[in-house]
């Protein structure tokens, strides 16, 4: 056998290569495949949140739940795939990369649109102009009209405050022992007590951030925040009591949306390193390149924040104070015989 | 809020639940997505190495690794994919089971004419009248067309023969010092006695084996055997002499056939699982389930299992022969400055 | 630089090589670390199931889920551990196996405790002469020891049976109208007949199975048999109504022991592939080789199988028997304003 | 049944979550035993990477690449045992968090004695000062110590930069036809003029990265630069011709190299996530906290960022330019029959 050129492979190679063309369609396909059966999910969650209240002595909450939980299990699957994208490689790419317009293969409009369902505000986005620029015009205005629609952040936001048990102050008339605050249930107010005791002197100033979020909410509202403080005290009651039956899926369903965030963090996350490995800056002109972009959203567009964020707010279990046996009542099954 | 009729969801349910249906389409879309990328994938191989002789300084051999390696990687994915199918709970898959044919939602034809590409013989294949009842006609017909050309397997055992490096005896010649057998390379009777040798008391029986395998090959070849004791010695040479550069790529393509060859099985005994729990016994007859043929196909489908078995017949690193330095010189690169 | 005999760096690799027993070493410890993470989850789940009565206004049953699960997420990790000891290939294990006796490092006397522990007895267990074998005489009595305690599969036996609905049978008058059984539950007479009509001709024969498992228990009870009739019935009726506030925690449970097994089986199954890529067949003398020994065990000792079968057993949501108001109410929170 | 006061298993609780201080110490014990082991294979990479020349005929590369290979099978395990962690809430963790020194569990010297193995340098690490009080003075000197040592990182340097193709100018004297540069081997005058011709208008300011990476670099180094321009040119040459036989295996070792960082940075980026979702802001004095601290150590702490940014300079294999056959030759086997 003689020695070959290798540089007649070359013009072979530009023929099979056309072969990892096929990869890059089929795994774009199986993207849009699966954000369409997000949407199928997150719109019969939304649909089932929509509702004036929900009953809870039907499945509602529970089929809420599970979908959220299965919105999970599919999003770890969508970054387990970027694998899959990471056996191409940038030489392998270059080969009909110039078919396509400019990072236009890695926007997904359905996956902004499940963004907007969600709760992501147009004004929270990072980067809006490059972010339109990347889409065609029906795509960005179908996500408008979602964003007109109540997303599931507000959603969320509602069912949180209409949460009833902190509606009669008489329930918690022995909560008003250490301390009051003017229109506050009065388990706050003593909450607000025991979180202070709490604090080591180095987090003495974390009550600022409490009083911030929890008592007295910046009017009008200030535009990073989603959720309203009766909601997100609501939301931290859950944390806390989430041993009693009533709020034990609730408190599932908070979980469940943070894991959300996690995921789709961990896919903008992975689908950046990505993007990055295949292109480099080559794509982009020294200003705001795809990778800058992406990495940019990847820190902002966490959705549940706020919820996250409430882990900064609770106090060691044996503390806690013990709920007047009338709201006990209430959070439990009846129990009779 | 008055108590509520479960009962009176249940009807609500019933339209809830062409919810499901949605998921069980979609991941089948899925799947068909990604076989076709495998099938892609294996085409592209079958002809690298259909070809009559690979061309060790081109990238003909990287590129069928590089590609068997790829399909691992989704086969990985295909494998994870089946935790979405199990958020489907079997009371939901129930309410739309009826519309499918019996167990036809599990059978894919493009997977069982990858099998058939990779090398499985409609005659080692489990339960062959169940398996063609599953199909349509023009999909049996594809496949034993794809049977009737070679595989994949076939073409590894074709490339293995070609082996060139025992052909001459004369380089082998201080080889022949403890033993020869009649008509076969005095390496391997060389080996064969390192072999022997290194069976600890219990373990001597499997000298039979190794004649079996790779001395006196039954003739007419058995009809479960795929590879040729010729092939079977190229293969376990390259086990044993992976180091040296010749042998490197030849043998991560030997191992990519193995990965491939475990998770076409963890995804069979997967989705085994899974329709286990979905379907239970329900379907089928009291005679062959759904699930009982999975099982034995999962147990017997093995396509590279020959090559599976070579890691019986090594011996440690420090006992292996040491090759000629005219063999030496051929697996290696010139070196000169 | 000159050519190099490939010989001269095995004996370089004989040093190296002790290279891989490290990782042998630490692969192991790691596992009996998460196992004994398994033990403490499984001990405190054992110790609160072991109550005469649970609360179901406690956080008891949440914690008993929340563990379940935290097992399943440990079994997730383990499994996914094995590609960690697939890197090692056999020719680097065949360096210092001599060291270890026959197949030791395969058997992890925490891991049979653990199967013990969950509810799997000596006499279910696939070659018990071999798997005493395996083992130091104080972990054979550690583990005989467990098998005399109450297993989890024994507990959850108990609390299914404790189920109360059924007792009444005054508040099921309205369901003896189709059919009734001697000293059955009227729901499950009327059950029984829902079920019938369901089956399609070819599956007409599942009911005898139903009256076997639900009606008329062998007695003295199977030896294959760990629940009891009623303990199946109670948890058929969890799956069936698993939308009911008191009984959507019963049904998590269900799943997560489903779930558990799952992850035991796939652990069993990617550790013996794992084995017999290894070692192939040169341990063992041609009996029951550690492969052989593993395969069997993978394939019967599933511990929650009882549970997995009632699957077969399911209707349609829409033609569930809607339950009396009396028991409703029951299943369900207080919901006074 | 009596209603139950919630509030008396907290009491209990109060036991119970000694609990999962368990989960806590057995997760950071799995995680040192793992990190040991990456030492073990770290160690024996640098040992061979120090001789001063590797043999090409020795399995010494294939030996690096397999055990980086295995690192990165390491450090996927790795990722995913971070879900194991998240099944501990913040609650749970609270119960016990006031016995660890504030974050310190979550600060493993061994980690960071790899990083620096690898090659990431004391003053490019963020929070300098806050790393350095989170460990005892003992691993501090450890660590300084590693430091002092050849990195990987500098060892990869030294060995793409013997890399001795363009040392003989005379094989590539047909290169110096569209353009020559200074004291740059002809081959690189050419590459550079290729690529500039591929740059679209948006990307022409390459051509200056281009220059700063691989013609003229900063003198003294950019303290931000660890690999030469020489090294820098050798593994942009491996990339474009990686399928010579002698170039594929240094292609595996530099895609190896970006994998460990990819899980290096994916390891970081959860973990940063559960720390946050663990301990919110509460830990840190609304200063630098456990999270921004962990943040901008997962932006910046990429150990092989110089060899990922390679990307942005490659071109499209039909426009590669065709080697003298000098050079393919010694990229070859030898091949006589």
């Amino acid at each position: 056998m003689p020695d070959v050129h290798y540089h007649d492979y070359l013009q072979l190679d530009k023929i099979l290569n056309a072969h990892d063309e096929m990869l890059f369609i089929i795994i774009h396909q199986a993207y849009e495949l699966w954000f369409r059966q997000l949407h199928h999910e997150a719109n019969s969650i939304v649909e089932i949140m929509s509702k004036p209240a929900l009953n809870d002595n039907s499945p509602e909450l529970q089929t809420v739940v599970h979908r959220l939980n299965r919105m999970v299990t599919i999003l770890r699957v969508l970054v387990h795939q970027v694998d899959i994208m990471e056996t191409m490689t940038p030489m392998d790419f270059l080969d009909f990369r110039d078919m396509l317009r400019p990072a236009s293969g890695f926007q997904s409009w359905q996956f902004k649109d499940l963004e907007a369902k969600l709760g992501l505000k147009f004004q929270h986005r990072h980067g809006q102009e490059y972010y339109v620029s990347q889409l065609k015009q029906e795509h960005i205005d179908l996500i408008r009209n979602t964003e007109k629609k109540k997303s599931l952040l507000e959603l969320v936001n509602t069912w949180l405050e209409r949460m009833p048990f902190f509606n009669n102050e008489e329930s918690w008339k022995e909560f008003s022992v250490h301390t009051t605050i003017q229109n506050i249930p009065s388990f706050w107010a003593e909450y607000r007590y025991q979180y202070q005791k709490s604090l080591a002197e180095a987090e003495k100033i974390n009550i600022e951030a409490f009083d911030e979020i929890f008592i007295k909410p910046s009017s009008p509202a200030n535009d990073q925040q989603n959720l309203s403080a009766a909601a997100l005290r609501s939301a931290l009651f859950i944390m806390l009591y989430r041993g009693y039956p009533m709020l034990q899926l609730p408190f599932q369903l908070l979980n469940a949306l943070l894991e959300i965030d996690e995921q789709l963090s961990s896919w903008r996350y992975r689908h950046m390193n990505m993007v990055h490995r295949m292109i480099g800056t080559r794509i982009g002109t020294g200003g705001s390149s795809g990778k800058d972009y992406l990495k940019a959203a990847a820190d902002k567009h966490y959705i549940f924040k706020e919820i996250a964020q409430l882990n900064s707010f609770l106090i060691e279990r044996r503390k806690l104070p013990a709920l007047p046996s009338a709201i006990e009542k209430r959070l439990g099954f009846r129990n009779e015989k």
